[in-house]
Formats: C-alpha cells, structure tokens, sequence
C-alpha cells in the first residue's frame, strides 16, 4: 500500500513528536482534525500508528514490509515438515544409496538401535564415499555420516524462517526436526530448501497455511 | 491490515451491486456519505476496491494477502540469480565429480565447444553412475547428463515464482538461466532452491531486492 504526501507528513510528525494527539497534529498541518480523521484511520489500520486513549498517537516503526515480515514470521516448522526418511547406523553406504535413491530424499537420517538420532547422511557425503577406494557394500554409514553433536536440529514449533536462515548459515540441504526425550532426539520431520521454496511459492499464491 | 465490521459490510455491497456510487453505499447502511468517507478511504487505499469517476467503486477481487502477493509477484530471476558452474561435455564423470565438490554446488551445467548448453549434472546423477560398475575415469559426462531438449531453463527476467514452482513441479534442484542466441543457449546464471530460500528469507526481513 502506498500512502499519498499527507500520510507521509502525519508520519513523520508522530516519527518526531510522538505521542501526540490527532488535533496536535492538525495544528502542525493547518488542517481541521476532521479532515485528518480518514488518514490516521489509514494509518493506524495498517498498523503504521497506534493510538492509545488520552494519549495520543504513537509511531509503530513499521513499514509495509516489516508488516508482511510479520506475517511471515508467524510459519512454524510443522506447517511445512515433510516425513523423514531413516536408516539404521549399521546399514552399509551401498544400501543407504538405494535408500535414497528409492525414497528419493536429499538427505537421510540416521539412527541407533533405540530409533535415536546419531547421524546425518547428505548426497554429498555418499558420493564423496562412493569416488573413494572403499568397498562400499561393506562400511557402515556411521562411519561416513555427520554425528552428533555436530547435528543442526530443529523443533516443530520452531518459526519456519529462523530453519530457513539455519539451512543457508550452515550451507545444508536438510535439517531433522526431533523430538526431544529422556534418552535423546527422536526424529519426528525433515524440513529442507525444497519446504522453503513451497512456502515461498505459498505466499505468493495467497494460500499460506 | 483488518477490516472493521462496517467496511466488511460495504466490501459486501460492492462486491454484490458493483459499480456503485459512494451514496448508493451509504443508503444501503442507512449512513451518510461523509460518514463513510473515511471506510470508503481505506478501502481503496489498500487495493480492495477501485474507483472510478462518475462510475463508482469496484471490488478489485484482492485480498490483503493477494496484494502481498502482487508484491512477491514482482521479483525476478536476475534479483537472485547465482553464478553458474559448467563443464565440458567430454570431461569425466570423476572430473565432474571433483568439480562439484570444489566449487561446492549441487548442480552444474554442461556445455559443448562453443559454450553452448547441452546438459545438466545433477549430484544424484553423479552418484547413481558412481554406484554402477563403469570406470569414471573414462566416461565423458554426456553419456549420464540430462540433455537437451528436456532441461528446464529460464530466463533473467522471469518471475522467480514462476522459476521456484518449476522447481517444485519438476523435482529439480537448479535450473539454468540461459541467453538465447543464434546458435543455441548460452549458461548466464545458475536459480537454486538455495536461492527460493534466500528470497524467502529477505521477505521476513524486510530486505526484499
């Protein structure tokens, strides 16, 4: 929403002398509160001002963007997760392979005994495996997996867009969403850069869950 | 931005009766038109209704999110575009390989004598051919590449919206953005999932390019 050049300069007034009441700000301008009444509704509404009782008009900070940011930063993790797949840590790098190639994932997850989360496999590290001189029906993935604590986990209730910033800090393509009990992390999700792009195609698309 | 109960009303009206002048409106509510004036105000001035002289107002059919989304609408592939990385097409599987760890992308492209676009590299392809039983040493990539006329390509000036639900619909990782010239399609810029992510990432910051 644009506004028009006396929005601005009502803005700008509460900006330096806020709190400041409607007819303080019609003096400024010369103009009668009435005729002031339709923009500061404007204004307020779309969450540039705020006016508390006997107070006055306050300036909120925020711009047309920071208002759709705000939006935005209501998403949790558990809008957009997708299952996750899991091996076991004793499966060979071969198998984990036909895992992901059957599952078609990025990014595999990998488990003890007790379904605890020990280890992140990527497409990167099996092909950096599968170049090498081992014989890869015969290693283990744990021994070529990302362990704990080096994991960048997240929580459902996580807000999508700190995850989002996490995948591109970290420079990962997928990170587990856990569960958090007495033993340890139990994987509950997967959240990737293919999740963030739906969400972004979902804003767009004006059907953002 | 919400809508009062009032303006919810008159949104109604002109959805139902549109083109229809600010008094008829106001009849309808039993109100006078400067009373209305300043609902009239907002309406318009968030995009929710048009008007227009002598006519009257129109629903534009816009939510407050579909003006979001107008917004989103407007970004293009150019704002986010990575550099690419490409290869010859009669470079080895393994050189590719070692390519794509050391410029530590997920994809690259594949490119003939004249720099001209034949293939696409993607890391699951690479992987699948590591795990077969051919000597990498010795087979050039255009055997195992995605190749022309079935890569996915875009434009700088395409809408990243578009580009990301290709992405999606695809079940792609990188799409190339190419020039088309005389010859054929020249590589000029590399769109990622990383990159979806990254514009996700600035509209929550309000740092949208």
């Amino acid at each position: 929403m644009e506004l028009n050049k006396r929005q601005e300069q009502i803005l700008q007034i509460v900006k330096d002398h806020g709190p400041i009441t409607g007819e303080s700000i019609a003096e400024k301008l010369n103009l009668t509160r009435a005729t002031l009444r339709p923009d500061l509704a404007i204004l307020t509404m779309a969450g540039y001002l705020e006016a508390r009782p006997r107070v006055g008009y306050f300036y909120t900070g925020k711009t047309g963007s920071q208002l759709l940011a705000d939006k935005i930063k209501k998403i949790k993790v558990a809008d957009y997760q997708s299952i996750p797949v899991v091996v076991n840590e004793n499966v060979s790098v071969y198998d984990a392979i036909v895992t992901m190639f059957l599952e078609d994932v990025g990014t595999l997850f990998v488990v003890d005994n007790d379904s605890l989360l020990v280890g992140v496999l990527s497409r990167k590290d099996l092909l950096r495996a599968s170049i090498g001189k081992q014989e890869l029906r015969s290693i283990p993935v744990n021994i070529i997996m990302t362990r704990m604590p080096n994991i960048t986990m997240c929580y459902k209730d996580d807000l999508l867009i700190d995850v989002a910033e996490r995948l591109i800090e970290k420079q990962i393509d997928a990170i587990p969403v856990v569960k958090k009990t007495e033993k340890g992390y139990e994987v509950v999700g997967r959240i990737t850069k293919t999740n963030m792009t739906k969400a972004f195609v979902a804003l767009a698309k004006d059907d953002l869950i």
